[in-house]
């Protein structure tokens, strides 16, 4: 095989990517563990040495790689690794992998059987903080480029590759729309590929093909100037914490619908097709609410579990409080009642718009007598990658290719993530790509990556760089 | 004028009960000073034994007014003092006078003028914790039977006369009830009198005639196991806030009319009379909205503000809590949320049933998947005196001498007290005689009585009890 890079992109042959992997697979289980034993842990201040000290080894095995540029990008906050390897193609597509290398905290008391951050190998398995969240995930994508490139003789990737790795995830990200909007130039790319998800179950692989949004207010009812007399004024003068259970009751219709008008303004609903795909999940909805830790499901009329979680968006109460909360009673008319809702939001709904809604419903709803305040906090904006996008199905095939010629299929994620931060600055599609299962115990004692399964994600990435100029040139206008 | 008791019971001329009482003005006065330096604070444990101190001073005082039998009654927590003067004539009705020793807390630094524990006398003015609620009111009672004495020239007084002056009002009469179960023989009354409340104004003389009941309770909810992500989960799970929230709202109905089934039963509704009475008082809303450092009113729709408070049942939101209520936002579905709830009653109203009511109502609002524990308090009645029963015209009449022949007026407190368990408990009706004006300042800083009003108290009581034998035998059956 040449080992010059040329213009033409084959496709990267399975026997080729696996005999790769294979030969490097312990060398890339010693690297994994080496990273997990940095405790990079971002919430813990006194942790901010070691979320360095994970950036750096990160910057040396991506040099190690092959990547061309690295740089650790310092923000107000933990650092983050950005990564580049052009392609050396004229008409080779752009793709940001993001993912992130601070971890969840953990310690062996919390009902670890193996220590945290002493990554330990059981039964094909690989236990430690960070082994799926997320530092397994972001690794896979080392390995898979240089099998790539040994499947295809090229000596750079089929594709402009670049990887942001952010060290804030855990803790919120809160720098890191910040650094993609210093960084958008940088960032530049057709694609971006979020390595920080999972798949449906070790049988079923999955592509996540989007996030909800979400925006949340805290609302500040007021009504006496103190806490006053409930017998001397009670059933007189409008009651704070009343007016705050009203306007929670007033969330929802009957149907379990958001009453809020206008509020579903705009919504991508799903269309039959999607709803079939995500019927035909081997969905068990008993184990969902043990997951859940729930004892009963309530949701929008006519959607399933999954639809309301995945696809529908939602009014949240987060958190109520006013008057008096001590123990036994109190008699009084409290002064202030005080909510904290969220709403999580669907494509097609504008974090703006929502704000809107829910300023002018509230502001019908309080009675005179009583005084509010409502802040909203920074909006997390939903992103959706249609089904029938060309990138969507090259991650599909190359994932299929990667399980054997498994059927592939889609979820979504219920949550909200930074993945919108570069679909909005970027002005990127987002894709998922990740090969984590659900008893991976993420944010849990006990995390774990299934070792097969990771080499999976590696084979995909080594056939998804040599299919994806081809997949995206056939559906570009004028194909 | 004979000194030995005699079987008829003559009027109290108005000329020889106010010579009595101008001669005794200023030494009554020198007593209630002495009784407010004792810092009988019932919320301090520190102050037990002033609270001790001040039923020892009181004790003597009554011993030294002429009370056959004077008795310190302990409880399991402060002590009562009890008084008894039996009238020696056969026919005799029995009355029962209530108040307490004890008083509020207070500190210099609150605002006070002078020192809370030092009386003093500024413009007709005594001010001191305790002048008002209730040390001058309970006072008041033994310049009022002397003067009584010394106006009818008789050695006892018209009436069996009984005290009971509880030390631990102000604490919320822990054991209050107990005790009156425990003397209930020694406590036996025609007629309860409860010297603890106020007037109208100094101008509009009236005469309290009931107080609603308060039956209270606490419910939680319980949604999932442990709070859970709203990405993930939400929307498809019911939130124990949410329930909370929507409980509160089905409290009311759009017409702020309490909607839990069966709640009104037995209401005993405002006659046109009694309504067109409480129309007639000269209420100034605004400066009421002042004293409830309210905005704003709201209420049952068809009543005024004070037939509100006074004669209309309830149901308050006293406090709530659920979720998150800490700085910024968690997007959770919280585990569990709490509510407690007061409901104001009145009479005709029973807490059993109220009980019954509030219990069916909650269980078939909460869904499947919630779990709920109610909790309730032990309640006190409402009590209420008809307008047309005898002893309260007997009052009104003994008052409006007082007062110069001035119109004297009904009123209701909002409140509950332990008034209900003396009616409770004795089965004896229950007034309330008291002369303090809204600018007293309970339980506020400044707190003061006005010396001539307090006067206008021992006038009253001067007459009452002669006039009330023949009011009540006027009105017994078959008179
Ligand atoms: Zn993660
Ligand atoms: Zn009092």
């Amino acid at each position: 095989m040449s080992q010059t890079p040329d213009s033409a992109v084959h496709p990267a042959p399975s026997d080729a990517v696996r005999a790769h992997i294979a030969a490097h697979r312990s060398a890339f289980l010693d690297d994994l563990a080496a990273w997990l034993r940095i405790p990079s842990v971002s919430a813990q201040p006194e942790r901010s040495g070691d979320v360095r000290r994970s950036a750096d080894w990160l910057s040396e095995k991506l040099t190690r790689t092959g990547f061309t540029t690295v740089e650790v990008w310092e923000t107000d906050g933990a650092p983050a690794v950005f990564a580049e390897w052009p392609s050396g193609l004229p008409d080779a597509p752009t793709v940001l992998v993001y993912g992130h290398h601070d971890v969840q905290p953990a310690a062996r008391e919390d009902g670890w059987h193996t220590e945290p951050f002493e990554p330990t190998v059981i039964d094909g398995r690989m236990y430690g903080r960070g082994a799926a969240d997320d530092k397994g995930q972001v690794l896979f994508h080392t390995l898979g480029v240089q099998a790539h490139l040994a499947a295809t003789g090229r000596t750079a990737p089929a594709v402009n590759l670049k990887l942001l790795v952010e060290g804030e995830e855990e803790s919120g990200s809160p720098h890191f729309r910040a650094l993609v909007e210093q960084h958008a130039d940088r960032l530049a790319a057709d694609l971006a590929i979020v390595s920080d998800t999972g798949m449906w179950s070790e049988t079923t692989p999955t592509v996540c093909t989007g996030m909800r949004g979400v925006a949340d207010c805290e609302i500040d009812f007021y009504g006496p100037d103190q806490d006053i007399h409930s017998g001397s004024f009670g059933g007189a003068v409008p009651n704070p914490a009343t007016v705050a259970g009203r306007i929670v009751a007033a969330l929802h219709d009957d149907t379990e619908r958001v009453a809020i008008p206008g509020f579903y303004d705009g919504v991508t609903e799903l269309s039959e097709a999607e709803r079939a795909l995500i019927a035909e999940l081997p969905f068990d909805e008993a184990a969902w609410l043990t997951t859940a830790k729930s004892h009963g499901t309530l949701g929008e009329a006519g959607h399933s579990t999954l639809e309301r979680v995945w696809a529908r968006p939602t009014a949240e109460v987060n958190g109520i409080g006013g008057g008096y909360q001590g123990p036994g009673g109190k008699t009084i008319v409290p002064a202030s009642a005080h909510l904290k809702l969220s709403f999580r939001l669907v494509a097609g709904q504008d974090p703006a718009h929502i704000e809107t809604a829910v300023r002018g419903w509230l502001a019908g709803l309080v009675p005179a007598g009583i005084r509010y305040e409502i802040a909203f906090g920074a909006p997390t904006r939903p992103c959706l990658t249609p089904l029938d996008h060309p990138a969507l199905k090259a991650v599909a095939g190359a994932m299929s290719r990667a399980f054997d010629g498994a059927k592939v299929r889609y979820t979504r994620e219920g949550g909200s993530g930074p993945a919108a931060d570069l679909q909005d600055v970027l002005g990127a599609p987002v894709l998922f790509l990740g090969i984590s299962v659900p008893s991976d115990g993420w944010h849990a004692p006990n995390e774990k990556i299934e070792l097969d399964l990771l080499m999976k994600g590696v084979e995909t990435t080594a056939y998804l760089w040599s299919d994806l100029p081809a997949a995206l040139r056939a559906d570009a206008p004028g194909a």
